[in-house]
């Protein structure tokens, strides 16, 4: 069963205080900040994919990142951002995903604890990746209410810095930096296409271009299956779905207050793949590209794929947005 | 049962006429006349690979290389430096692996024909890329008799230039660029390590480095199961196995008589790894690295992870020869 939240009002009701807007010095000044501890990773090309497309494809490549995630640049820039006297309490987060690896691996390069409340269920990989930065790991059950009272409680005893996954304004500044960095390595773009799940990565994107390339289209690419985001661009209000099921693991959560001002703002469309499109997309790349990306980031080239109207002709910067990706158990061997 | 040749002399008798061994000259020339036809592959480095193993390892990335392996260096060589006179007539080889492919990628550059005698019981994957490439495939029994009765006929009936898969001047000077680019890309390597089959890379790696980089000491890397050049190097003669049987496909020729030249002059030593050794390094380099590689690229950082006390501290370049690799039979699985 769908269940579905259907006003503004509600989740931006669940942001206390009213969060700022990042504005594009933000990007400026996380750019300085968060320099010496990510990777300015590089953009690759395929003259296969772009036969195949009939579109130039520039991808840029944050499955090269630090923890393998674009989310470091937020994370990091959250991290450094925190004064010296705040610091030292550390920060915390939910997620079994990329974000607590990448909070994990720069609160580690601070110094600071870090505090992940994970459930119980996330793959042991994840955990060992956490603790292996030097994270904490409080396991709650795998339910939006065990998580939001385990990570209460935990935010309580320790008085740390709570950095969200994707609604909090240090998050989209740092991850502006990305789309920052591909424009000043790839000229002339016309269009720039990234996944989207809970929309740190397009409103960093969109951050960015609508203040230093204003005239690059911005695209969205979500799963069939999640897509949300899609409806709620549609609909002109946040509409989230409870538990989407779907293999782009990163992409499942909902819009929020922040990234919903950037998306209905900014995006020219949201297009969506089917989970078949999606893994064929992934095994293209890795067959094609040599490099190992996660199904989130095969998202945007499944859509080129099906929709080659739009893209035919241009030049497309498009966001990898990580390689963690469990190699014992590749979903192209379940179809 | 293993059958061992056991003289020099029956291997060069093979390559008749007597073979010109190249010069640093025929390096330059081969890179102005390949290098529209080949990338210039970048340096990849991994700060956890480097903390495992107490090195700074440089992987140079010729799984990005134009059909992803080194190879396509050497064969455009051969195949560009043809006269317009007797291009026309096209090239032939016998292969079932990357050198297949990449002469059929140069010569679909060059638009000229090209003939690969080949087992019929090679993978489908590689006939359908020579296919691919526009190559025509002749099938021959998977036995050496076979193979050389149908090549035979093949090169009698085309007058195609026979281009060998690394016992060819040109050949070896084409793989060369690769250690030429590596040292433009590095400074002050201490070490350069390399898998060896049949010795092609080893060889444009030792003629590149003899001449600009002297200081660099040459490592070969060989899987165990088919330490064919190993045991060559010890004996101070060439010893070749028949049909050695290795998870590392490439690896699996003997040495000619060009290559011998080169490693028995220029290579301080050849290491080996087991097939769990090499599995666990192709593994390893694919989740920490993001990157897809064959196992014959795999070899080299097994046998570092295996004897740290030659590469601690050093500045180690790492040839990483190939990423063709069938994404539906990973060896890991079978573990």
């Amino acid at each position: 069963m769908i269940k579905v939240k259907s006003t503004l009002e509600k989740d931006t009701a669940d942001d206390e205080p009213q969060l700022r807007i990042p504005t594009y010095n933000d990007v400026l000044i996380a750019h300085e900040r968060i320099a010496t501890y990510i990777h300015r990773t590089p953009v690759l090309t395929s003259s296969y994919l772009n036969q195949l497309t009939g579109a130039e494809l520039f991808f840029k490549c944050e499955n090269f990142q630090k923890a393998a995630a674009f989310k470091v640049r937020g994370a990091s820039n959250a991290v450094f951002g925190l004064s010296d006297e705040i610091a030292p309490k550390g920060v915390a987060t939910h997620s079994s995903g990329n974000h607590a690896l990448s909070l994990a691996y720069a609160a580690g390069q601070r110094g600071i604890p870090v505090t992940v409340v994970m459930p119980r269920t996330a793959p042991q990989a994840k955990k060992d990746a956490v603790i292996g930065y030097g994270g904490t790991i409080v396991e709650c059950e795998p339910s939006t209410s065990s998580r939001e009272a385990v990570f209460a409680e935990v935010v309580a005893e320790l008085a740390a810095d709570f950095v969200h996954p994707y609604n909090d304004p240090r998050v989209i500044a740092g991850q502006a930096t990305c789309s920052k960095e591909l424009v000043e390595q790839v000229d002339d773009l016309d269009i720039v296409i990234a996944p989207i799940g809970g929309g740190g990565m397009i409103s960093g994107t969109c951050l960015t271009l609508s203040n230093i390339a204003v005239n690059v289209k911005i695209y969205a690419a979500e799963p069939l299956n999640a897509d949300d985001a899609a409806r709620s661009l549609k609909a002109g209000r946040i509409i989230a779905d409870d538990a989407p099921n779907t293999i782009a693991d990163g992409l499942k959560v909902p819009l929020k207050g922040l990234t919903w001002h950037f998306v209905k703002n900014h995006v020219t469309d949201i297009l969506t793949a089917s989970e078949e499109e999606i893994i064929a997309a992934m095994k293209l790349v890795w067959e094609r590209m040599k490099i190992v990306i996660e199904p989130s980031s095969a998202v945007p080239l499944a859509t080129i794929l099906k929709n080659p109207e739009i893209f035919k002709g241009k030049r497309v910067g498009v966001i990898i947005t990580g390689g963690n990706v469990d190699l014992d158990k590749l979903p192209w061997m379940k179809l």
